[in-house]
């Protein structure tokens, strides 16, 4: 099948907004086997008509993104139907719909608005949950050769939920009869993509019909494997094997998600002690729902004084070893656990820079700890050379690995 | 100036990477005044020439990125040069540099690598300053129309700084004898853009030779003005006209630059006490470089016996008026302020959701508090109807905006 997005919107030429359509589509398609073969961006108005009747006859799968709106220069769905020789009709239902949703917001309805309405004979209509311009998918017979045409709303918030609740269960249909192939996708924390790739990348690529993409942050590498189902228990076999600690999930999870479950399902605890991270690391634990049942405080203690003052480090070992070092990051942590009454605590101490750092202790050092009831407190030393932010994202990846290794070694010392 | 862009690369068309290309090149090319006419991704491989072939007629300046790396699908300097016409010949200054380069790094050079020291005969070498793939500039005269044609690595780390060190020069000199124009962004905080537009849009759009471009964040609104020196002071005049407080900078700053900025002139701290935003709040303060100058320390309290230990918020009071409160918000700003001994103190408590709330207090409430020496704490209640993270986005943004107009308040009384 051939693919083609075309998303529209002068706002993504201007540099006003990222499009990220393109990496939902492709990642939504993934699993079902289909590859995007080209995508354009072109601005609102008449190059909508034209990019549309270029890609149309290349093309067995076409989506576009945006020109769905009450605007004049919105002009996705007469576009559409006038290449496929389709008649516009005002749809009651969704007519319907758009005043439901405008009375219930206090907004007056007009003509402009109520164009959304119009929908080409013969479109199925799909909802739109969280907007009023509905979504279209239209096909056409091109002489044996059905080009199936997909209008998508603009903004991620409309289009994503309809991707997955209407345009997904259509494209099952449209695949059926191809080979049953599964994803999945294998989250591994702090090891780099090309220790990833050189580690399994060959070993997976030998297995029957399975395709990979990688997807690459900082301190962290999803491996995504398509295939059938039997290759799929054979890919975990082998990344398993490789990374078996550090591969923290095969669902849609973050590292965070996995600490707090982790958390809840043993009904412990956790506290937060931050220096170089800034808070960082309590927002992304604080960014799970539910968290609030295993997240018990943080305390950014930048000024040496409040590390004393809320977590009571004495001001002698600071004095003597320095904010970053090994002994105040045990202190933070331990101090932390005790004040927030938590089962275990996290600290991290270091030199994000862009300034500071010395021959002993570099710029991009830190130390990380780990405190918990049961065990000696651990610290580790690692070095992130990088921008502030990436630092931040870099210490905090390996503050929460350290914390999911030990909830795990607890879990299966109690098996 | 027709200007076209196309993005090569498999993993953009496979959703690995999102491409902040587009973004990068539009915003850097609005000042100039050209405007991106079409954008296209097409995968590694024969698709980069097609794809070249078919716009080279078309367009005036074309910019192609990624490539150009040693592996056997980048082509895009082969692809170039054929279609130019031109021999690729070996750049002993560029091999040098390459060279240098892995030595440094303690790299084995191999062919593969050397290939990238391969140049189109008639092309500037543009340097790369963070990866061995040098950047190339080709003209060409099609009958009196000047194509330009720019080939650009593919990592953004590798672009940017080439195309602002490079490219830029380039351009200014091919758009030379152009009426000068200049471009000046207004970031606008706590209002949204629809009622910026209203408010501004056509005042704006109004003025002579002026272009503009909106960019929304939640929270924030910028609003990018294009067109010639005297209509940009009177757009300032019209934009601070109608929201005298909320423009918070005319320049590359966010609102937490601003606020280190001021906080640091004014020789002032900030210390943060946070519930619902969890970290948050000192995370985006603690993001800008030099924040341990103003930034004393932040409470994360969670669990509401952590705001008694940590902030001195009698649990009484936690009883009778609810963690969520007018009451509970003030003294978590005035403990923090205390604890860390710090001039300001900011501090945030609400129902972030998905679950809580009630008619009262429902999903999305906030209160947000300010303390200071000089002044009775405030006290702000808002509401959020919106997933977690985008309600810690609004609810920071709040806070900080709060903080702001006060800083500001207080140099303008000492002036």
């Amino acid at each position: 099948m051939r693919v083609y997005v075309i998303n529209t919107g002068t706002e993504l030429l201007l540099g006003n907004v990222v499009n990220t359509h393109l990496t939902f589509i492709a990642r939504e398609l993934f699993p079902l086997g289909l590859r995007i073969e080209r995508q354009l961006t072109v601005p609102d108005g008449s190059a909508i008509q034209e990019s549309l009747a270029e890609v149309f006859e290349n093309a067995d799968l076409i989506f576009v993104t945006g020109g769905l709106g009450p605007t004049t220069d919105d002009i996705t769905r007469e576009a559409a139907a006038e290449l496929l020789g389709l008649r516009l009709r005002p749809d009651r239902e969704v007519a319907e719909s758009i005043r439901l949703r405008l009375r219930t917001r206090g907004f007056p309805m007009t003509d402009r608005i109520l164009r959304q309405a119009d929908v080409p004979e013969g479109a199925v209509v799909l909802p739109n949950a969280n907007g009023t311009a509905p979504g279209l998918y239209l096909k056409k017979d091109g002489g044996g050769v059905m080009h199936h045409l997909f209008l998508l709303p603009g903004p991620p918030r409309e289009l994503e939920p309809m991707f997955r609740r209407c345009v997904l269960p259509i494209l099952h249909q449209i695949n059926k009869g191809k080979s049953a192939l599964a994803c999945r996708t294998f989250r591994i924390a702090c090891v780099g993509e090309s220790v990833v790739e050189a580690a399994v990348g060959m070993k997976l690529l030998a297995l029957p019909e399975v395709e990979l993409g990688y997807c690459a942050r900082p301190g962290e590498v999803d491996v995504r494997v398509l295939g059938p189902s039997p290759a799929l228990e054979e890919a975990e076999r082998i990344i398993r094997g490789a990374f078996p600690k550090q591969l923290y999930t095969t669902g849609d999870e973050d590292l965070e998600d996995v600490i707090v479950r982790l958390l809840r399902d043993q009904k412990k605890t956790v506290a937060i002690a931050e220096s170089c991270t800034g808070g960082y690391l309590a927002h992304r634990l604080t960014n799970v729902p539910g968290a609030s049942a295993a997240f018990r405080a943080g305390y950014i203690t930048y000024a040496n004084e409040t590390k004393a003052a809320a977590l009571g480090v004495e001001p002698s070992e600071i004095q003597e070893h320095g904010a970053v070092s090994r002994l105040v990051a045990t202190r933070m942590a331990e101090g932390a656990r005790r004040e927030a009454k938590a089962d275990y605590a996290l600290a991290t101490t270091g030199i994000a820079g862009p300034g500071g750092g010395s021959a002993e202790k570099p710029l991009g050092t830190v130390y990380i700890a780990l405190a918990s009831a049961d065990a000696e407190t651990t610290v580790q030393r690692s070095r992130f050379q990088t921008d502030r932010k990436s630092f931040k994202q870099l210490a905090t990846e390996t503050a929460l690995e350290l914390l999911r290794e030990r909830l795990l070694a607890t879990t299966r010392a109690a098996a």
